[in-house]
């Protein structure tokens, strides 16, 4: 890899150490957290399968009059498999087979719920701006292929899988969406979630593909947690965010595909600060590698046309209510990473901090509504001593 | 200092080195900025005043339509000087000659605007509980003696300060407010800022002295940018920064008082998701030092009763909307952080993201009208295939 630094973690760990690494770990990432102790089968299966396998716990305080409420939870980050100039059904089929391999090691750890990354079933063609073959991609949320696969292996391990795809809405006029459908443990779609928020930078061409979510911000109550999916660019949106809060979310999936050069700087801090935010745990999920596409495009940045996106960094992370978070997965490989938490954490941190006590939600409403007027008058005070 | 670290930053620049440390700084504070050439004068009167000197550059592209709006912004930490025994009147006016000496240097710094810390005539004494000496350094935001002492130095150096005080409101019943006074280059006063949300945690007992603002997000149209003020505790409200940023502020300055202990790993994160959320610059001020007062208090933390608050951890610094931040003044004395940025990059950044035109601001208000809604159901999909 010459001089590709896997992580930043990683550079920290081996540079620093004693009073130095411990003072760097903890202004930046909070509280040291445990490492799981994994099983000597799963850390096996990673190794021959290729990908990197990584755990950690948070804790929170006992209480007494609730019990723990202890799942785990888990994501993948994964690069594609085929070239994108394969048949789509075996560019598809090959990333099955690879995701499940990555589902089954996440068994054996024990997990009971995990999110795939954005559009897991599918090179990030919207780079392109051309709809064939890749709008093939696309398939019913309840009633699809990949819905099916994965229903099969939600009830064989008893986890809920949060599959991202490329939705295409057969029964009202073929409409796609970038959606995320979130399956039980038993095997039943319980419900489906929408982007909210569609990008219009660089080589993200989505508003080409599909529209702004028409669902609201839907919390899916689960054996394990309240669960919420705020897909990719949404991210950048703090008040997308706090609508999954306001709904209860307890943990708050950000499935995405982003590149090095347009929002590397960004990644470790938005997730992170809408966890802090809101009092609830948030999973930021980024593919992994260079996907290169049979036709050149270009990027509207100036630069000649070229037929890759740049480098998906992957360094998917989880970060808690208390601010702190594990290190990122590897930025050049592909990798499942596994968080033990306590739900209680969320109201220990909430009644610790009060942030949503404190949230002035009808002041906001007024001022989100005079802002929504087009006449709207902003809040200026002159300085009329010049 | 034994083993206590002075800056993150400055680990990382001790103990990285060539493409490491070049790649870490890019993932963790984005583009490396350029230092400031800041006169050897200034230079020299930090060294003898004892505290720390730092500037650097953010720049903008080149528009053929717009000139470049180049200004330099800045922002002082410090310590208290005497006592918290000392007679009010003296503790403040030895503040008072430290902060007024630190300006001088800022405006040989050429600086155009500056922001002072929360509460900065006075040590953060609301840990006490106790309502004397400390009301007593409340006074009138418009008349009161450290506006006027302000006012000589904003005319005398060209020079708009942001004076951050206790503020007592003696026409409408002698209210005490946390407020920031905006005082024009020409030494008048603009207007006034108040704190939007109020803690109640650990120390912080900050609702017992005074209430949330009645002034909603004013931003200050001023000779060198439109200007906002998030203070101290608002930092943690996603809304609060967005509120000002619906009021068309360019640069929004947070000025703070916080300890190590409950918010240092926060620090980094929320003034700058507020700069990328919202395409402007934030100003992320800490007081620095250790306080120490007469009476015993407790924590509410189940700690024995004490006297001090635990170590206000410094670290101010500036954030771009392009991701990019300064590093951090030490953690462990007074600084000045002298920035120079082109306000022209807010827009360019707005232009190529679209953040804000993708708010979806309709949406948002109705949620939040209601979430406010002491009947509020929230949007929860139950899973009945348990």
């Amino acid at each position: 890899m010459g001089d590709v630094i896997k992580s930043v973690e990683d550079v920290l760990n081996n540079r620093l150490e004693g009073n130095e690494l411990s003072e760097v770990k903890r202004i930046l990432y909070g509280k040291d957290l445990e490492k799981l102790d994994l099983p000597t089968e799963a850390r096996a299966e990673a190794e021959k399968g290729s990908f990197e396998l990584a755990g950690y716990r948070f804790t929170a305080l006992t209480e007494s009059t609730r019990p723990p409420r202890v799942v785990r939870a888990a994501v993948i980050q994964n690069q594609i498999v085929l070239p994108t100039t394969a048949p789509v059904a075996d560019q598809r089929q090959a990333i099955w087979n690879r995701v499940a391999e990555m589902i089954a090691t996440a068994a054996r750890c024990r997990v009971n719920v995990i999110c795939l990354q954005e559009a897991w079933t599918m090179p990030f063609a919207f780079c392109t701006r051309e709809k064939q073959p890749w709008c093939e991609f696309a398939e019913s949320a309840e009633d699809g292929p990949t819905t099916h696969f994965l229903q099969d292996l939600a009830s064989k391990h008893n986890m809920v899988i949060i599959s991202p795809i490329l939705e295409r809405d057969e029964a009202h006029g073929d409409v796609l969406w970038n959606t995320a459908v979130i399956i039980s443990n038993h095997g039943h779609v319980i419900g489906k979630s929408r982007k909210n928020h569609i990008p219009r930078v660089g080589d993200f061409n989505e508003s080409t593909y599909y529209m702004e979510s028409n669902l609201g911000h839907p919390v899916f109550q689960t054996e394990f947690g309240k669960i919420g999916v705020n897909i990719c660019y949404g991210r950048h949106m703090p008040q997308n965010w706090m609508a999954y809060g306001l709904n209860g979310a307890e943990l708050v999936f950000n499935p995405s595909a982003t590149v090095g050069t347009l929002s590397e700087p960004m990644w470790g801090i938005e997730a992170r600060n809408a966890a802090i935010a809101n009092s609830y745990f948030t999973f930021a999920i980024n593919r992994v590698g260079t996907e290169t596409f049979p036709n050149e495009f270009t990027s509207a940045d100036g630069r000649p046309a070229h037929r890759d996106f740049g480098h998906f960094y992957g360094s998917s992370y989880v970060a808690a209510p208390d601010a702190s978070r594990t290190p990122g997965l590897s930025r050049l490989s592909d990798g499942l990473l596994v968080a033990e938490l306590d739900l209680n954490l969320c109201r220990q941190v909430r009644d610790r901090w009060g942030l949503r006590m404190n949230q002035r939600l009808e002041l906001y409403a007024d001022t989100l509504a005079r802002a929504a007027n087009p006449d709207f008058q902003p809040q200026v005070v002159y300085d009329y001593s010049g």
